[in-house]
């Protein structure tokens, strides 16, 4: 691409470094931008660095928050002995969204992969087999994903915590609520069928 | 969306101003953002605003400039007899790229859109009347798209300067080289055969 302006090019460079944003998307974003009032592209470059320069993130959790502790984590009425291991913040809102769950949270900050080098030192393992050891937690339940990392992950942690006084569960695999059977792949439906749960406990909303 | 972060949510709510951009996807940027170093965040911000407050416009043919006469319309080789009509810079990227044409540019900055409320006072038509008005131009090519908006702005452009002493042409439609017949669509085929040209100047590649 031949751009008639080196401001504009350097600026669909950097707007192109961010992922699956190719450098035609970026040129579109950018005219956008310019087509826009100057306080709108102030206002964007501001909120990031200013989020990026003063990020914090809560001392117990690991989840991005403005103080030391995260709401959640200062909430009294959530269990603290209830421990939901995800991987990413967005995670954390995708279980919030249910209304479903009353415990706490740890945020490993991804998961191990040794395809893109992030090894169990890169994530807040250590963090949590701590919190672990200091005995205050009854359950660990793992929501990682249920890939190879995942899978990696889990018994990495699963492993360092062996011995200690703690349940682990995982959240249950199995079909959607609303899918139909005949779509559904092998492993998911057959994992469905060796974790069936009673008739009764299938009704429970909450 | 429930944010942990007040921060968070405000990169996150000034990044889906963008268009194409969700909430979902900004949440992705913003968190592949804090996962990047620090000076990420800085040079991108800084290119955007440097971008926007200092952003030029060619005072000849309004593409997007760092000079106030851009490299085409300073460049004595083109030929400023021949001016290409296009709405957008992307469109005189495009052209660029075919490396055929040795003209200059008038970049409207859109098309006339009522639905929109962009009407002619909008675009650099004026700018563009008077370039002719002061006979230096021998032909202006039309390469708007081939929309109901295009086509109306072809038309008042060319209401505009009736009279005067300027050619008008627009760009070819036809199937695209390389595709088949058969697909292509019925207006598309229909004017590529009222609009033939003699076999050889089909063979001219420049």
């Amino acid at each position: 691409m031949e751009f008639s302006s080196k401001l504009l090019e350097n600026a669909v460079y950097e707007m192109s470094q961010l992922p699956g944003i190719g450098k035609r998307t970026a040129l579109r974003l950018v005219l956008h931008l310019l087509k826009q009032s100057e306080r709108q592209t102030e206002q964007l470059s501001s909120a990031l660095t200013v989020l990026r320069s003063t990020v914090r993130f809560c001392t117990n959790c690991h989840n991005i928050s403005d103080t030391e502790l995260c709401e959640i984590c200062a909430n009294p009425k959530r269990d603290g002995t209830l421990v939901c291991v995800v991987e990413d913040i967005r995670d954390v809102m995708a279980i919030e969204n249910t209304g479903q769950y009353r415990g706490k949270y740890h945020v490993l900050g991804g998961k191990i992969s040794p395809m893109e080098g992030i090894g169990p030192q890169d994530l807040t393992i250590a963090s949590l087999v701590n919190k672990v050891k200091q005995g205050e937690i009854n359950e660990l339940i793992f929501a990682l994903s249920s890939t190879m990392e995942g899978d990696t992950t889990n018994f990495y942690i699963f492993k360092q915590i062996e011995g200690l006084e703690v349940r682990t569960s995982t959240i249950a695999r199995g079909i959607a609520v609303g899918d139909e059977l005949e779509y559904a792949d092998e492993v998911t439906l057959g994992r469905s069928i060796l974790n069936r749960v009673p008739f009764e406990g299938s009704l429970r909303t909450n």
